[in-house]
């Protein structure tokens, strides 16, 4: 097994190809290491340079003192990238990230054996080549180098992204920042010269910060040693996976762009399903999943009960969920029903989903939360807020928030809308809430978090 | 048929039930006028006061010297509507919108015949009762009692959106509105005990001012006039439709919410789909729909070509795309091969989808899509920006759009991402540009334009 550790969490970090220019790769991952604040002791290294931003620069890698030194981080051309790696075995660097391009993936499978078997001679764990690397905003690593403007920072939390492609990869931590997703490792590993997928799996596996694996990927290179894996991992965390390829035209694309060998998507399916991933049909069904799973554990059963402010959403909630095999709507018990009663304005009726009305606020919402947790016979509890009506403000977000912390049940919130709900979206997400914006992501989710407890369990 | 023309565009107003107190239902109404820049003239009614907001206040609409106002607003308590609509009969007021409550809903059905039966005997076409009401940014007529400051502003455009519950209608018409969803009418019909589907989107098929009409439905009440109303509509122009009991469990709550004798959902899609109407199964599908029927035209055949600056964006959507019958992954003529070698790096392969590769920006986005945009075999164009990529930004934005201008093919943009793609997305939604966040919401939107411009031709 390859040990991510020093790339993941080093304690000293050397940037090779560090451009005195800003908005070249290695100044962006220079700037991206002081603005993000990382605490271990950086090196530069730029042949030409004495000086960047104020930090002495290194020519060569084997002219710092420091020996060992955890992570490389190499931005220099391809052709040059043999000799820098030559130097951080030298220099017993334990650890590299390859972030130039020029590689395997634009046919030069020569140069990028040469460095494989570099890597392999002095023992580097090495990430790359052709990728933007790791992020972890833990140790606040960061190698991605992308004008910060354009990417939104996540915040700390159990999420682990991997994604074999730069720019997926990205785009859907971005995403995952901007929703305010807790990120734990986000991993980009381009052409897959030495660390790989199964690599990668296997250190978050047991990596303790990781609730969730998400992960995108055009092929999978070993295969026998990634069913291996898949018998352990889902045992552990939930793995939530996006595969390409899954008809024809879009395995022809993947090969273009990866050279994966996609194979057929059925027989990755197969091997996904059986052992308990969680398969994502779509980008936003793997922020739908992500996000279920870091904050929701096992429910103890599928029987789901539903309030809301308004019928009709409670209504096409009902419909999305009941479209489930796997779920059920929940008949609540008649001790909650009586309880209801007295509390509820006489216009409520017991059913579920549990019309609170239009001008329900967070009184009644209150209420209601308790005695659906106090009910044995509910086993999840889905909140519709529609933060249009009257009734709901800031006050309401809170007190459902504060319900979160209370209840052993599997929580999740439906808002619908714009400025005003996303405000209070973000607010109760903020308090662990998993929000979600439609009947169907609800209905999703909390099928996908079910069947992978019900998978678990069955194997325990 | 009825006439909605007097409800949607009133040269004279009159609000019966305008409270002093700031925050209650007529209030708002008038606040709604008042702040939206309605041009015509409005009269207050309230019993119990001479002047609200500076305006003259009569006691009874009958004090009003103007005879045939054309619509009367009412917010009054429901045990005082037939007195008030006797009034407005009297002094020949032409429509009216009865926002009041308790009525069928909570089993008052006696009473709500005879408001129903004071508005036949006079001639008044009445929405309500227990109704939103109805907005028309262009009028600016504005009957929606929710504070203002949780609703988004809807920007003048083209799609109707129809929905018998205030709560759906009022969070769908947020949502578009955030999103940047230009809206003809809205209109939220509540009891339906005078007008009720059939008679709005009768008056909505022949609006000049309607390009799409987006309804959601809990029930139908008069199935044959529905029926000989489907076969003209949507000859006419696209319907998305939203029908909410699909499930067993949803049909009964639809029958507790509206009352809504539901049907069987299947025999109602049968009719919808026989028809052409568009099938949403979502909100978020029915926004999807909405918005690529609102821009886009009929595409000359089912071949789309898909650029990208990101391989696996467009491996995913490829694989959206491709998993769709009707769809194909067009095949680039060679003509549009030849000319593109010329122009593009040599790395970029002439495949589709066309990968641009990260380092794409406005200069080789435009020379792919003026090459795509001749190509005849290429009838759609999908083009993904991910604005993370070093050579996205607003230039590249910017030629999009103004290729959008130039073009008669379908063309729409998948951008996904958080602050800095937002941005971007609303400057090309701006430009008429629909913009996607997901492949599948991509490959669901185009499926639906080909599907009706299908039934639309073979019908014809």
């Amino acid at each position: 097994m390859k040990d991510l550790r020093y790339i993941l969490k080093p304690e000293s970090v050397v940037i090779v190809g560090v451009s005195k220019t800003a908005g070249k790769v290695g100044h962006i991952i220079l700037q991206n290491y002081i603005n993000d604040g990382y605490s271990g002791r950086i090196y530069l290294v730029n042949k030409n340079a004495e000086e960047i931003l104020g930090m002495k620069s290194y020519r060569r890698v084997t002219d710092i003192k420091e020996k060992g030194i955890d992570l490389a981080v190499i931005a220099v051309p391809a052709e040059a990238v043999p000799q820098v790696l030559e130097d951080c075995g030298k220099a017993k660097v334990k650890s590299a990230v390859v972030v130039s391009g020029g590689f395997a993936e634009i046919g030069k499978t020569e140069l990028q054996d040469q460095i494989t078997s570099i890597a392999k001679k002095y023992g580097i764990a090495m990430i790359g080549p052709n990728c933007l690397g790791v992020m972890d905003p833990r140790s606040r690593v960061n190698t991605l180098f992308l004008p910060s403007y354009k990417l939104s920072k996540p915040e700390i939390g159990g999420i682990s992204f991997v994604a074999q492609s730069g720019a997926v990869g990205s785009t859907v931590l971005d995403l995952m920042a901007g929703e305010g997703f807790g990120i734990s490792k986000f991993i980009s590993y381009g052409n897959a010269a030495d660390i790989d997928e199964v690599d990668i799996l296997e250190y978050l596996m047991d990596d303790e910060e990781t609730k969730v694996i998400a992960i995108y990927i055009e092929g999978i290179k070993r295969g026998k040693e990634f069913i291996e894996l898949a018998k352990k991992i889902t045992k552990k965390k939930p793995v939530v996976v996006l595969k390409a390829g899954r008809t024809a035209a879009g395995a022809t694309a993947a090969h273009s762009h990866t050279a994966a060998l996609a194979g057929s998507y059925e027989a990755h399916e197969a091997v996904f399903r059986q052992f308990g991933f969680t398969i994502a049909n779509d980008i936003s069904e793997l922020l739908y999943y992500s996000k279920i799973f870091a904050s929701e554990g096992a429910p103890g059963g599928n029987r789901i009960a539903i309030i809301t402010n308004g019928g009709g959403a409670g209504v096409l909630t009902t419909d999305a969920i009941a479209s489930s095999r796997d779920m059920k709507i929940a008949e609540l018990s008649e001790k909650t029903k009586t309880a209801l009663r007295k509390v509820m304005p006489p216009l409520v009726n017991m059913r579920n989903p549990l019309d609170l009305a239009g001008d329900a606020d967070d009184k009644r919402y209150g209420a209601a939360l308790e005695y659906l947790d106090a009910d044995s016979q509910v086993d999840i509890m889905v909140v519709i807020i529609l933060f249009q009506t009257p009734g709901a403000d800031s006050r309401l977000a809170a007190q459902v928030a504060s319900m979160k912390e209370k209840t052993d049940k599997p929580m999740l919130v439906l808002s619908i809308g714009a400025e005003y709900t996303e405000m209070h979206k973000r607010m109760m997400e903020r308090s662990g809430l998993p929000v979600y914006d439609s009947p169907r992501a609800v209905a999703l989710s909390l099928e996908a978090l079910y069947r992978y407890y019900q998978y678990r369990n069955r194997k325990a």
